[in-house]
């Protein structure tokens, strides 16, 4: 695999992401993270905060860079003239998603390929959200997100930890 | 990507199973199809045949190899020194299958990723055990496996087509 | 829809069953229930006897047809001239299985759609391996079939109830 | 089959949505395309606008009409005397939604009942949502939807194409 | 089992609910239903009104006590000094977003398990939301709610009934 | 939770097994193994062997007995006067099957319940045929079963480990 894309909101990256980016990062010869800019969703992290932490997490791997896109999938994929795209693959619910995406990115570009991982097991029920919701009330989230950032998320809450 | 394996049974090898191979083939520097010996279940083709027809269907893919394999999957990864194993996944019952073995091998050899690519949509329902049932009634599987296999199939059901 | 093909094994028919055959008669002009000659399987009841079953059961439905058939569902479908196949939804599993057979028809077959109908949800897990199980121990089937056939179905474990 | 109704948002109409229509059209003597009148969920298109698009697509379809309904599925079957709901099935997740629809339904007003046709494999993973979000962009959409109403999906975004 | 929680939003308590709670207090020697307070989503009946119901309709079960509770449930359970969680499972769906809590669960208490009950075939596809939904249009609900909090319910949207 | 059954093949007992089995006996008073006589599937150990093996790896666990039963589980329940049984979950496809049993049982036996337990996370992927395949060829099994019953494994497979 020469060149791969891993998308997503990132918001903020946790353990699961951060496994994904790592094995992907091995597969690949260079591995671009790239930061969706979510129009409709509200995030707990500015578009800035979450290239941020993810430059952070990911200091040590050379073959890695963080960017974010606008706009849909494939046309960052072809500006990026990315081989493939990256997605990690928790519950069955996930996976329905993803083929539909996967056959949606192969219809408008074919020259890009979709590969899939599956989240190692410790991480399989970690997510963005149970994440934010965990730290809402100030719960620990030590065994789900990098230790470098879990200051930057209780701060969001108005936790000092 | 490195050097993948594509295991399978191949009994016989479906246009399903070449969409895997060439696409797999283009992400890889390397790739193996390894031929599994099974020793419980009666297969229609024998084993060296299986591998001949992979043969003759990949003849144009120079990094593509045919090898047969007896014992645990992992194992032959080992062997071979393949960085990744790579699989198709068409619907949620082959996705639980599949997680389940990726964990296994994950916990027996962990140096070795499993990554999956979804067959291309008009592949998605193809499968051997259907290939084998439409051919056993004289049906017409042109739309199921490579063109130069068709006769070799009807034979084993006694037409001569 | 003017003509339905309700295909199966049979072996023997269940309430679940009988429950899709008397709503797809209602749907259709005319319905043919399509008793499977399958060969892999060893079945309870032989061929001759699951067509006198499900015509004693659907005796008082005038637009239903009991009828067997080897080979392949959709050339049996083509000889009777059917617009349609019906078949009963319960399970995920069943889903996906179904729905590659569907595709797979339509392949062969364009002309001949697939209808689907949920089982009602009293007879939801009901099916004829489960009906097996249980008189093969002698226990209570009679909320699983129809009554008139427990008696042959006891008969075949011995039973004389 | 009678006289069915397909209910749905359509907002907008895509390709998926008329393979089920021509279908079940081929199937029923008089199909009823049910345009819901979605009080949560804001649309792109308005209400007659969708209306008006479904009469634009389904013009040459003599026993398709449209129609828009407020209030429960059920009422509105009942109201104009159908015998049945048509749905379409694509994925796992839909499955499951519609079979509690389906169940919901059936217990309301057991004498309507519920037929699925399986979505068209092409269009499987085709939904308004994903043409909606395509079309934001400005992207190419012409594989998703009918062609006659592409110009007006884009104009609701600022497109002139 | 020795004390077990119940917890959900209850908004409004189904027949579905009352199934899992009448079945889950014969195996526990104490049971306590907790009632959510969400701060995100929008509820019909405010907290107060969601326990009141809660305790008409267990006021016979000498064993289940309501209680509200705010934030995480793993710290609610270790505040009543609970052995359990119970919850119920209806659908694949479902099915996965429970197993992923419970598995963050059991990450954060480890001491405190979680257990699951079938709902019982016939409300298997009741849900708060549905009951929501057919009252909002002045159906009848019977079916799918206790007898005794229905009024409470069509009051809520204007109904006299 | 006063009396339970937990009922399998246990050919052999897995540590998978053995998380269902500790954790059920903290909840219930008093638990029952249920050794299934197969009469169908031809096991690796016998009757008394898989009975033997569990015995040995409960033997600190003071309300945990082993037995075996031949029949239908409910008929069991019934005679051991159990009020629930258990079952663990792993995946989807389990929980489908899981949920047509439980459905089936109360059908038959409403006074016995079914409660569920997922399997812990580090074991949701090991079955006893997973581990049969494995030391079928000398493979490493230490990761999926207790350590006790090891060398009887592969002594079945002729291997002196």
């Amino acid at each position: 695999m020469k060149k791969g894309i891993y998308p997503g909101s990132f918001d903020p990256v946790t353990l699961g992401h951060l496994d994904i980016i790592m094995r992907a990062s091995k597969l690949a010869d260079e591995l671009i993270v790239g930061v969706l800019v979510n129009k409709s969703k509200q995030s707990l992290f500015t578009l800035d905060e979450r290239v941020e932490l993810l430059k952070r997490v990911t200091k040590n791997m050379p073959n890695v860079t963080i960017k974010s896109f606008d706009g849909l999938l494939v046309d960052f994929a072809e500006e990026e003239k990315a081989d493939f795209i990256v997605r990690g693959l928790r519950a069955v619910t996930d996976f329905e998603y993803e083929i539909q995406l996967a056959h949606t990115n192969h219809r408008m570009r074919p020259e890009v390929d979709t590969v899939f991982l599956t989240t190692t097991l410790q991480y399989s029920f970690v997510s963005s959200s149970l994440v934010r919701e965990i730290a809402s009330y100030g719960g620990d989230i030590s065994a789900f997100v990098p230790e470098c950032i879990e200051e930057d998320i209780y701060k969001k809450y108005g936790f000092n930890k």
